[in-house]
C-alpha cells in the first residue's frame, strides 16, 4: 500500500516535487476523527515526542525540586536553534541540578539558527553540546536523574531509570505496548520508540486534555503545555514553524517538529491529538500538513485564517527573493 | 502512476524513510537501456545541466578568449561549496571580462561548506553573490554574454541571447523541443527548462561522447569534461558526492548534482547518459541512486566497488558518531 500525496511544490506552471505521508488525528478514547494512509505502521516520533518525555522531569518532582519555570519547562520541550538564550536557559537548568555541559550527551553541533552560528563564529566560539537542538530536553532528563537518585552517567541508555519511565510514559499515553525491536538511537543518542500514528496521536490527544490519565500525570501535562504556549520561542525558536504557530494560537494548538517529517500536536479544545509523517522525512512537507490540518479542524476566524494561509500554502522564493513557486495541499489532503 | 520506492532510510530494524523516483538510462540515439518509474513527465533539472549551459560559454568563444582554464571551465559547471578558491575562480573569471561582483545576478548566500561559512564569519565578512553556489555558472553566462558582444545586464532573462542558446542547446542534445510554458526560474534566477528524464538522458549520452553533436559541438563538451575530470573539486567542493566520484573515476563518470533530487551524468566508455529524480526533492536518495547506477554499470574493479559501497549504502551516524541507520538501494532499484 502506498501511502498518498498530501503535499505538492511546484515551480512555475509545473509539480516539481510530491510528499506522499501519512496523518491520524483521533480523541483522548482514540475513535478516528481523520486517517490519511496508513496508520498502524510504526513510526519512530523522533523529537515529536519531547513533551511526552519531559512527562519525566515533571513528574520526578525535578521540575520543582530544581526551581524551573516556563522558559525552561519549554525548553525541556524543544527542538531550539541554539539562539544565545536557549543555551543559557540549558545551562541554567544544569547549573541547578549542580552539573555542566560536560554531563550532556547529546553530542556537539553548530546552532541551527544561522545568524547565531554565524555570531559564534564571529566571535571565535565553536559549537557545544549546549547549542545541540536537544540540549534542554537531555538538560531536562539530567534533572530528573536527579530528582529520582539514579546516576547522571548513562542516563542516554535504555536501560536508564529516566529511559525506562520515558518508555512507560509513552505506553502509558498512547495506549500502546512497545515491543523492544522497536527501539532504535535518536539523532542525540536516547531511545527512540517506534508508534503507529494512531497510538502517537492518542497520546497527544491525552497530553492535551488530560483525559485518561491520572490525576498527577494529567496535572504535569498541563503544566508543560501551559509553559509551551507562554514561552512558544523556547520550543523552537526565531523564524521557526512551531514558535510561528505557538505565538499565534496559545493554548489552542500545541504542535512539535520531529527529524525526518514527523509531526505531533493537539489541539485541546476539540480533545484531538494530531500525528503526521511524510514518507520521504521532508519537514518543508509536514510543516504544511499540521498547518492544513490547523486550519481544517480548529474554528478559526478571518485574522486566523489569514496568518495560517502562509503555513499551509507557502510561496518559495529564490535567493533574489523572486517568487518562483510554491508549497500546497494535494487533492487528498485538500478534500479530505 | 506511482514511482517506485528506489531508496530506503533505516534506524535500528525498522525503514524509517523511503524515497521514490524514476531513472533513465539511455545511449546517445535515445535508445533505452534501463527506465525506473515515469520517464516521460517533464522534469527540472535544475544545476544538473550547468555543463549544457556552459556549453555555450566555450561555443561562444568565451572560453578561449578570456583565458579560462580547467578550474574555470570546471566552475563553470558547478555547483560549489563557496570555500576560498571557489570564490577566488569565479571573481577571476569576471574580471577576466572586465567585470566584478555586482555583474552577477544571482543572489548572495552564505557558503554551502560549513567551514567556510564559519571562517566568512569569524573574519567578520558576509555572503556576497560570488558565495552562491551558482558564482562560476553565472560569471561563465557573463563571460559567454560579452564573448558574444551582447548586453552583460539582462544575462539572466529568458530572451537574452545567452539563455536562448542555452535553450537551443538543451534542445538539440536533448533531441526535444521544449515548449515555451516548461520555463520556470531557477533559484539562481536563470530560465529552467522541463524536460522528460529520458531526453536529459539522451542529452547526457551524447554530452559524454560528441556522438549526434557537430564537431564544434563535440569539441565543447571534450573540453568542458576533460577539465570536470581533472579539476572536480571545483565542480563541488570538500566533501562533496560529484568531487568525491568524479576524482576516483575521473573522465569514465561524469555526474552533476540539481536541485530538487535530480541528478544527470554520463559514462563515456559505454555511450550511457543518466537522469535521475528523486520525486520528492532528497538529494540524499538522489546520490544513493546515482552510486547504485555506476556501481551497477560500470566495469568496476575491487577497489572501485569498496569506494563505491559508501555511496550506495551510506551509515547514517548521530551527533555522537553512533552508526543508527543507513540508507540502501530499495528492492526496485537492486533488482533493475
Amino acid at each position: 500500500m502506498s501511502n498518498p500525496v498530501l503535499v505538492e511544490v511546484t515551480r512555475g506552471n509545473l509539480v516539481e516535487s510530491r510528499h506522499r505521508g501519512a496523518v491520524a488525528v483521533v480523541d483522548h478514547d482514540g475513535a478516528t476523527v481523520l486517517a490519511l494512509g496508513d496508520v498502524a505502521a510504526p513510526v519512530f516520533p523522533r523529537s515529536a515526542v519531547k513533551a511526552l518525555q519531559a512527562l519525566v522531569l515533571v513528574e520526578s518532582g525535578g521540575a520543582e525540586r530544581y526551581g524551573l519555570g516556563d522558559e525552561e519547562l519549554a525548553l525541556a520541550c524543544a527542538s531550539h536553534g541554539g539562539e544565545p538564550a536557549h543555551v543559557a536557559g540549558a545551562e541554567r537548568m544544569l547549573r541547578a541540578a549542580g552539573l555542566d555541559v560536560a554531563a550532556l550527551a547529546c553530542g556537539a553541533h553548530w546552532p541551527l539558527h544561522q545568524a547565531s552560528a554565524q555570531a559564534l563564529a564571529r566571535a571565535g566560539g565553536t559549537a557545544t553540546a549546549l547549542h545541540n537542538n536537544c540540549s534542554g530536553k537531555h538538560a531536562g532528563f539530567l534533572c530528573a536523574a536527579c530528582a529520582m537518585a539514579a546516576p547522571t552517567t548513562g542516563y542516554v541508555e535504555a536501560q536508564h531509570p529516566v529511559q525506562r519511565e520515558v518508555k512507560a510514559v509513552l505506553e502509558d499515553l498512547s495506549g500502546s505496548a512497545i515491543p523492544d525491536e522497536r527501539r532504535a538511537i535518536d539523532g542525540c543518542s536516547v531511545p527512540t520508540w517506534a508508534l503507529p500514528l494512531a497510538a502517537l496521536a492518542r497520546a497527544f490527544a491525552r497530553l492535551g486534555t488530560g483525559q485518561g490519565l491520572g490525576p498527577q500525570r494529567a496535572a504535569a501535562a498541563q503544566r508543560l503545555r501551559a509553559a509551551c504556549a507562554a514561552k512558544p520561542w523556547f520550543v523552537a525558536g526565531t523564524g521557526r514553524f512551531c514558535t510561528d504557530i505557538m505565538g499565534h494560537f496559545g493554548a489552542r494548538a500545541f504542535v512539535k517538529t520531529g527529524a525526518e517529517g514527523v509531526f505531533c500536536g493537539a489541539l485541546p479544545e476539540l480533545g484531538y491529538g494530531i500525528a503526521v509523517k511524510c514518507d520521504d522525512g521532508q519537514g518543508r512537507a509536514a510543516e504544511a500538513i499540521t498547518a492544513a490540518l490547523i486550519a481544517r479542524l480548529l474554528p478559526l476566524d478571518g485574522g486566523d485564517k489569514e496568518f495560517l494561509a502562509r503555513f499551509v500554502r507557502p510561496v518559495v522564493r529564490n535567493w533574489k527573493g523572486t517568487a518562483i513557486g510554491g508549497i500546497r495541499p494535494a487533492e487528498a489532503l485538500a478534500m479530505s
